[in-house]
């Protein structure tokens, strides 16, 4: 495993192009924060490019984050090729690669919304649906922005059903799984919920946030965004006695 | 049709000038999304200048647009004139045309605000109204910001009456016509609120955003603020037990 | 009266310094959008310095306001020295005097804060005093940020005790006016809650917003700030069934 | 003690160093005030750098301080080395230097944060819990961002046991103390707060705000990150009928 010290490493992370994955997670990064998504070194985002994934490492302020903070992880053996020193990977890793993994994600953006956080609550008291671990809405335009079949890639599904995004009729299904007391601990249940969700493109975690991926950077952080504003809609629609599904 | 190799295609959306509509769309729409308007893609503007009308592109991250992905319309023959290669243009162009040919509006907002959708829900309710097909509100100062006969380009109406901005004693009413599966399908409903009701510079969309237009870029940008402000105020209203008609 | 093409009155609103009001009003104006206290054209502020009273133009947009765009009145015969071609001043003129003239404050600031026009709807319903004409609180730390003795230019009262600011168990008490059709309309009752508050530093409108002023722009925006802090606070503590007074 | 015409106590607040503490002061008062942190001049910060104490004045507003009004004290004897002309020190000096004294932390911030003041209102109601001098809550992830022992400078605690941030699902608790007419009047039972709750990093003051510090900048900063979003999260929690505690 390289240090920061060798060369070959610091090239990873070196460029001019403010699109290179070492730059962009930077910027999003700083997006984020004014978004109330990754408050107090919390939340994150991770890019697989080529052979490298790109990650944040842990505990620090997302907002001030530079290039030279990033881990970079071999594609194909899942080692470190650059580790900056003193700081240690993201606890968010396996999670970030189980998406890239089993839905051949190109981006991953866990967030701490408290949108996120409290429609999980909500879903926990039964008053919008009888299903606690599941988050569901329809008739809504922004559904429109949140894509069915995961990260994407699949143009036609097994049946030669089209793919693409949900419709304005259609149900949109969230995965909840439980919180474990250390993020790691989250990767297992997170994997099934993947399979046991075909189409779904995130997963949220209770009374914690939630995990959500694309077939590229653009539309993880689209898909990011449009989920925030859902979850913040259902928050506004409960307090107003409004139901989620109709 | 040109393409985006033609010269004087590009040279349509090339210029210096902040205020030409190519430059005020892109900086427009970065504003927009602090708003929360343009979330996930969602929502845009069309600007209507000279011969030409100027539309945002479907599906592209708003508050990153670049004056070269706009697309330009022939006023006269409604044929694109400019035509970004690899995108496609943006469902709304029907609904932006009907205010530009109905109203004579010469800018046209689409948003996606969370206030808006909420509106339209609690006119659902009946709990503000008996009728779930407008949103009326009176008796608040910033009404007078919005306009009465619509893109306010004519100053006297039939009868007479001078024309102008809603007093603080009119009741504004916005109308609300149910959402489509497709956003071009809402065409038809729009044009009937439009002609329905002569005097709205707005049509809500049920569970998905609001059209506003005005006369130029400023009219419609202030009148959307206001009427985002009094979506606002109404839903914060409806929370606190108070009646948006006195 | 001076047009905008007279070099002296061109002086007027030249200069280089950020603290000229000419500047200050705009880049006051720019941050006052930002809290949404001058959406869609709305609210505003004047500032007397020296023999001039500098003030912004009717129905500009706040953010975008220019020094060019800016009217100066000479405070002793209250005749316009500088008046922008093709604008009108603002209608809010003889409310912002009334607090120069009577409290010889020197800024008043005046916003449509939807907290400001909450707390006079919730005042109206009797459920937090039996007053609709003055919102009151106590025992809040962020009360210590307004003055008692209006702009504060009086160190003493008449009858010696010490003026300064509200203490935290002291209630604030802002009086609450009706609102009118025509804005300058406002300045009688504005000048007759003047007179019956002695001590207040600001006017709530009945459903329209506030005025709020100080013996320097300082005091007027800090003042401003912490009384919109208040309004907020007291909406959401509505919300949760608290006492604003206890 | 010296005055600013003082050279050397001049060289105190000057640096070319984003990171040096007279310039980091303003840099996060500007952040804060975008947070809501220190509306109308109200809360700051202080840092504790090697044999100084670097201190915000009071009555300043916050997003337009400057290194050259920052007041420098010597740590060892309390003496102001540094001490603008025309300012005061400001009143939660006291407090500061409690933190500084008591946990040895070298950071501490004071916001007037509406979500800290609206969560000692609600522990007031007893709704949420039977002590309304402590807010508690539990089993939610950001708690984690909170360190348990102060400061953290001790890396173990008197029993041996390790310490560290608190776990999911360890019980959160910030001790809420009584307000004061006098901000420095809140020194002794914040004193007696610290000794009492020895793990706390935060003390909060009824229908004020909240202190917390760090054992450096970026643990203060993201402890008052954390808790604020603790605090607007219980806050919305309450709304929906949710417990803190589960």
């Amino acid at each position: 495993m390289a240090d920061t010290q060798n060369a070959s490493a610091e090239a990873l992370i070196k460029s001019e192009d403010p699109k290179h994955p070492a730059n962009l997670i930077c910027s999003l990064c700083r997006q984020f924060y004014t978004f109330g998504w990754v408050t107090g070194t919390g939340g994150g985002i991770s890019i697989r490019h080529e052979d490298h994934v790109f990650l944040a490492p842990s505990g620090v302020e997302k907002e001030l984050m530079q290039p030279e903070n990033i881990f970079v992880m071999d594609w194909a053996s899942k080692e470190y090729i650059r580790r900056p020193l003193a700081l240690k990977p993201s606890a968010c890793t396996p999670l970030f690669l189980a998406a890239f993994t089993q839905r051949d994600a190109r981006a991953c953006i866990h967030t701490h919304s408290q949108w996120a956080v409290l429609v999980t609550l909500l879903c926990e008291t039964g008053q919008q649906g009888p299903d606690p671990g599941v988050f569901a809405m329809n008739k809504i335009e922004q559904i429109k922005g949140i894509s069915r079949g995961g990260a994407g890639s699949m143009e036609v599904a097994e049946g030669g059903r089209k793919l693409g995004n949900l419709g304005y009729f259609d149900t949109m299904q969230i995965p909840i799984i439980e919180n474990t007391a250390h993020e790691e601990d989250l990767r297992e249940s997170l994997e099934e919920a993947i399979v046991k969700w075909p189409e779904t493109c995130a997963v949220l975690v209770k009374r914690h946030g939630v995990y959500v991926w694309g077939k590229n950077v653009t539309q993880a952080k689209t898909q990011a965004e449009s989920l925030d504003y859902l979850f913040q809609l259902a928050v506004e629609m409960h307090k107003l006695g409004l139901k989620w599904v109709s």
